[in-house]
């Protein structure tokens, strides 16, 4: 072990959940034996918290956990900064900075674990009728009365984007008794997926398909690829959601689908305009479910388990996890 | 393979849904060379389909299909029968006629995945607080707001009662990222299950959980088990799921908790008496989710599934699985 070793951290929190990230951490440092040095004293301390780029004294700053919209504004100033850990997977706005004598590390490995609980809880509320029940029960006369419900066990959920939240969800999907398939740009086989399509077999990848959840990034190919060929060979039964990003899907060709009933019911986390316009017609549409680009947001637990795992590879010399490379822009 | 043997099945089908069981069987059979017979003919065919006893031949019956509550009304005038497959679980109403000269099997295997379905669309909705997001939708003036969740993952689900069913949602639990602790009448250790307490030490076991489901069957010791000491060791965040038998919660002592915040939601399946009472406070209790026993309701094709596998074993004179033993009363 080389925990004990003479460097620490003098730590620079800038983002809007300063103090919950602050206080999450200070309880996860007192758990550990790890960040305690060779003399006793903590290898961590939190210097500078807050929520707004005007309290923070940029040439202070060594390491830094921030939101990147915060830190680019500042991060050309940050003269002694040599890590920042950013709280969110994409690093769009430091990438694009001056700035790059220093190591970028982004949020990973967190987000699998929530979309999968977002796609089941809609998934399984639709099977289940929750909302059907719900209704009954809130009536002035409450109903006893079984709602019709359509198991998930036995059925196939397409998977279009089988990064690691993708994958994410395959073990759960098994869980429940159904089956996978994949839409990827390549594809490639995938474990624990029993098909994997690629974009110019779109219709088969659908109509394999019971249920299908889109996760794929927004890249040129991606634009408008959930178009109608592709709702048209969904099942009147298929719920659709999309957590990947709203210029994928043709939004007249989603509305016109539900309208003629080719499928059932689609969730909606992100959009081509966020916030939504409030005059979107996806916000009346009652076979529509609306959330509001949350399907997959990182707890401010998340965030402090990620620094500290990288944390302790500072500590210790070793190499940091999830680096950006600024050459690459990725 | 016997599949060849001269025994052939004339079904008796006698059930609410004997109509849709008969499409399953219909199709399920026509998929199935294993019910073909050596001279091209079928090994079953359906003799007598309906849900309403007028309609049954009794002398004709020689293997039968039934829901046990209308089947116990005409058995012991059904002098050829040598086997009758239940579409229930419980068989109460025929292991109190006079007659048991024949072989009478239960429906089992099929509940435990539709109980992992009702259990997670509760918890996942929950846990992601899809109303708060609908309502928010519905709003006059649609609401884009991130409202409160907490993740299943990295949480603990209670389970009491850990036969094949609540087994049925350790493997969902731990796809989540949940561990599981359950309760039963031996606190024999489980596969899966970090922890089994018993009912001395029920409180411990709600401590454990940040979830409790009861799957418990109504004996004598299950009863009123649910009670104030139970329902106050749970935690603000807490569901409690009951989807085993009304008898065992303290109906009182549940309204108490919810309402003084001991835990944040009950979800509840089946009551003391059913349907429940148009005017009992469950109904109206906005912490308080009714549904009406239908979390595992089997599905047609269900029994088409269970009486199959047992017809093959019939039609090649192998023991038939699921038998209920009529001294025994289980």
């Amino acid at each position: 072990m080389t925990a004990r070793s003479s460097k620490v951290i003098e730590l620079t929190i800038l983002s809007d959940e300063a103090n919950d990230i602050a206080d999450a951490l200070q309880e996860k440092i007192a758990e550990n034996d790890s960040f305690i040095g060779a003399d006793g004293r903590p290898l961590i301390t939190l210097k500078q918290i807050s929520t707004r780029l005007e309290d923070v004294n940029a040439q202070a700053v060594t390491v830094m956990l921030a939101d990147p919209d915060l830190a680019s504004r500042i991060i050309n100033k940050c003269t002694a900064l040599t890590w920042c850990q950013s709280t969110w997977a994409g690093n769009a706005p430091l990438l694009t900075e001056n700035k790059t004598d220093y190591t970028l590390t982004g949020l990973k490995g967190v987000f699998g674990k929530l979309m999968r609980e977002y796609v089941f809880a809609y998934l399984l509320g639709h099977a289940r009728n929750t909302k059907a029940f719900e209704k009954n029960q809130r009536a002035a006369q409450p109903k006893w009365e079984a709602s019709k419900r359509i198991p998930l066990n036995g059925q196939t959920l397409g998977i279009a984007g089988l990064g690691s939240i993708g994958q994410a969800l395959i073990p759960v999907a098994h869980a429940f008794g159904m089956q996978v398939v994949g839409l990827t740009r390549n594809g490639k086989e995938v474990a624990g997926a029993k098909a994997v399509y690629t974009p110019d077999n779109i219709e088969e990848f659908a109509s394999a398909s019971d249920h299908v959840v889109n996760l794929m990034p927004d890249t040129p190919t991606t634009q408008n690829m959930l178009s109608q060929r592709f709702f048209n060979a969904l099942k009147p039964h298929s719920v659709f959601i999309n957590a990947g990003r709203g210029s994928a899907v043709d939004d007249d060709a989603l509305l016109q689908a539900l309208n003629s009933g080719e499928l059932a019911h689609a969730v909606l986390d992100v959009f081509r305009h966020e916030p939504l316009d409030p005059d979107h017609p996806f916000w009346k549409h009652p076979n529509i479910s609306v959330t509001a680009h949350t399907a997959a947001e990182s707890q401010p637990s998340d965030v402090a388990d990620v620094f500290l795992d990288n944390a302790l590879r500072y500590i210790n010399g070793e190499p940091l996890k999830y680096q950006f490379d600024f050459e690459k822009g990725y």
